[in-house]
């Protein structure tokens, strides 16, 4: 058995909760003032104020220093496209010179750039593309983090892309959870024929992956233009029928249904939520269903932020997420997702950062095991610099607090 | 002499001008693809295209080898009160808890608040927390820093602020200039007496702060609510007769008359513009002072972002800077400022880049010696990570590009 312990100035989100927090419980943040922590083979094993320090771990001979620092659980990144190939940063100028969404489309930006890039781009070489992204959002702070297939829009890539994420997840000690999204756009040649790339997802693709094991989640673009709220229904339940539990994109762009729908199938969360109507919220709130928002991604696309406190109040569960692809969110910095939610959605830090870690655990299934300082739970812990309070974290905006992490008995702390 | 030569994928903003650009000019973004840089003494030596590098020079012996990014010139940050003591995250969250901000006056919080922190500190300890800023922005490829004091608000607080700038500049290899701020606010004790205070600053500071050259420029904050239009004239006339470049903080809460101020006074800059009428933008940009925006401190506050566009198209010349301060802008990543004026401004990223460098250089007076690419201006540079373009710096929004700065011959370079 390998031991670690910590030593901490102030130690954060210290629950056993393992389902999402809603109301007043997301607003409470359990501290403890000067602690210790217990890591044993990567996982929690105890904690406590370091003047009641049991006499056998006093000298510790593997102790980490966090004195000066707090500890909190890391970012739990529900909702990105990480493995993706190459940028797109000349649609960035067109958007900036007027052109609207249409027109780049014509130009051949948009998914179906990003899916032309990715393949005509081998698999290691997307694998090395992705690497060097997973390991810059672990540097601010990301120990957990779900990936999205859906630029592949073939068999051939969207396996391709299942794949590197399967590479990823085997090396990284980040906890990873793989995303099937072949339902993100209709591509170029079913364009007239809706119904052919349908079936193609749900008797091609679908059996493959499932077989392989290559995903844990199915999630369709519930939106005008792209799938309908039956079309999204149909993939949902094929991917259902496999033992893929649903995450859908709803609500972004228009108020399509795609909230009903999740509550419906039970999925585990519906993301973005720019567009709700009372409907929507409604039956968000009454449901176990994970509310997912992700400000830089309607930053970053000029948007309204999505109504934080009117989910809040209405007692929606809800996360926060990067977002991180190429057109829309080119970012997985977690820390300013946490700063621009409590800066233009007036979330309370406490709110924030728990709906960055616990509430997106749970929308990836991972409550039981992460999001929480719990013993029992994973060791995947931020380390900050010296900071006065929590609210330092999402105020200090425009640069992070991250010192350093640790991954379950990977540290990786700057001036050890 | 020591020289250092530079391998370069791409050396952008090559231009000898030193006024401001505006207009089409702005939007021009001169550039040579694989290119050699020479460093004699800390100054711009020569430079062209690798492929005519002068026989001399081959094989120099001190080459860094940037050749798998870009080379820009350093940001030159043209407004900053980054001399602070403490932080300010209470108020933080009294914001978004919805308190207004005479609701956070009368808790003791605003610029009075930053001023009783500074003036319980000592001059060790203020300059000790300040360079840390220093260094911190300068990582992030700050090359030259105006700094303000405006947080002793009494003769002894204005010079222990502008002693620490001065310590600053003596210690650092960024550009530093100095203003002097006492016209922040009206302290505690002046509060019913507006003359007095003026008085203290006009016969009292200005002429100690002079005649010791502590400082390079005099700023006023130009508002409702803190110093008229005439008080702020009188005040800047002051200044100027003991020699001090005239800055002026204008327009930020209301259509102040600041901008008018500063062009009938010749200022360098007016600074914030939020709130502009016709007649503000038709004097400024029929002048040769310099607008300069703040695009985080606006989004801080949630505000609008001030109107980039139309400035430009009007013909003034826009520079763009951190406001790097404790109260509305905690960050003086000038990156995310870049980033921020794309997104929030549609600034193009020629136009943004060209605000942050060479019309900032120009809004502290520096436009001689820095700013742009040119040969006798001063070697202040950033090399980036590889980037497959100039519009990848703003696009990758919430990371910065900065592998790496040169200021003069000092280096720091990752992996180097």
């Amino acid at each position: 058995m390998t031991t670690l312990l910590v030593d901490i100035r102030q130690l954060l989100n210290v629950r056993d909760d393992k389902a999402p927090l809603r109301g007043a419980a997301l607003a409470q943040m359990p501290c403890i003032e000067d602690a210790w922590l217990l890591i044993e083979d990567g996982v929690i094993a105890g904690f406590g104020r370091m003047d009641e320090l049991p006499a056998n771990l006093k000298g510790h001979p593997d102790t980490v220093d966090a004195a000066q620092g707090l500890v909190l659980p890391a970012w739990c990144d529900s909702h990105t496209h990480i493995v993706f190939s190459g940028s797109r940063e000349s649609e960035f100028v067109d958007k900036i010179r007027g052109l609207d969404y249409a027109e780049i489309a014509r130009r051949g930006g948009g998914i179906l750039n990003s899916a032309r890039k990715l393949n005509e781009t081998s698999e290691d070489e997307l694998f090395r593309q992705s690497w060097k992204r997973v390991e810059e959002v672990a540097r601010m702070g990301t120990g957990a983090l779900e990936i999205k297939s859906g630029y592949g829009l073939c068999p051939e890539g969207e396996l391709k892309m299942l794949r590197v994420v399967r590479r990823i997840r085997d090396r990284s000690p980040l906890e990873i959870r793989s995303t099937f999204l072949g339902a993100h756009a209709f591509p170029e040649r079913f364009r007239d024929d809706r119904r052919g790339y349908i079936d193609e997802i749900v008797h091609g693709m679908l059996p493959v992956i499932a077989g392989e094991g290559l995903a844990d989640f199915i999630d369709v673009f519930c939106e005008k233009g792209f799938f309908t709220v039956e079309e999204s229904r149909e993939i949902c339940l094929a991917g259902m029928a496999l033992g893929l539990r649903p995450k859908i994109h709803a609500n972004q762009l228009h108020a399509s249904g795609g909230v009903q729908l999740g509550v419906e199938l039970g999925a585990l969360s519906v993301d973005h939520l720019e567009s709700l109507d009372d409907e929507a919220v409604a039956a968000l709130a009454s449901s176990g269903t994970v509310g997912t928002m992700l400000p830089t991604a309607a930053f970053f696309l000029r948007m309204p932020f999505p109504p934080a406190r009117r989910l809040m109040e209405a007692g929606a569960a809800v996360a926060l997420a990067s977002d991180y692809n190429p057109g829309s969110s080119p970012s997985g910095n977690m820390n300013l997702v946490v700063s621009m939610a409590c800066i233009g959605m007036r979330m309370l830090p406490e709110e924030a950062i728990q709906a960055a870690t616990l509430n997106g655990a749970c929308a990836m299934g991972l409550g039981d095991t992460l999001g929480s300082v719990a013993v029992g739970k994973k060791a995947h812990l931020i380390l900050t610099e010296p900071l006065s309070s929590h609210a330092a974290i999402p105020y200090r905006f425009g640069r992070h607090s991250v010192r350093g992490t640790i991954f379950g008995m990977e540290r990786r702390i700057d001036g050890e």
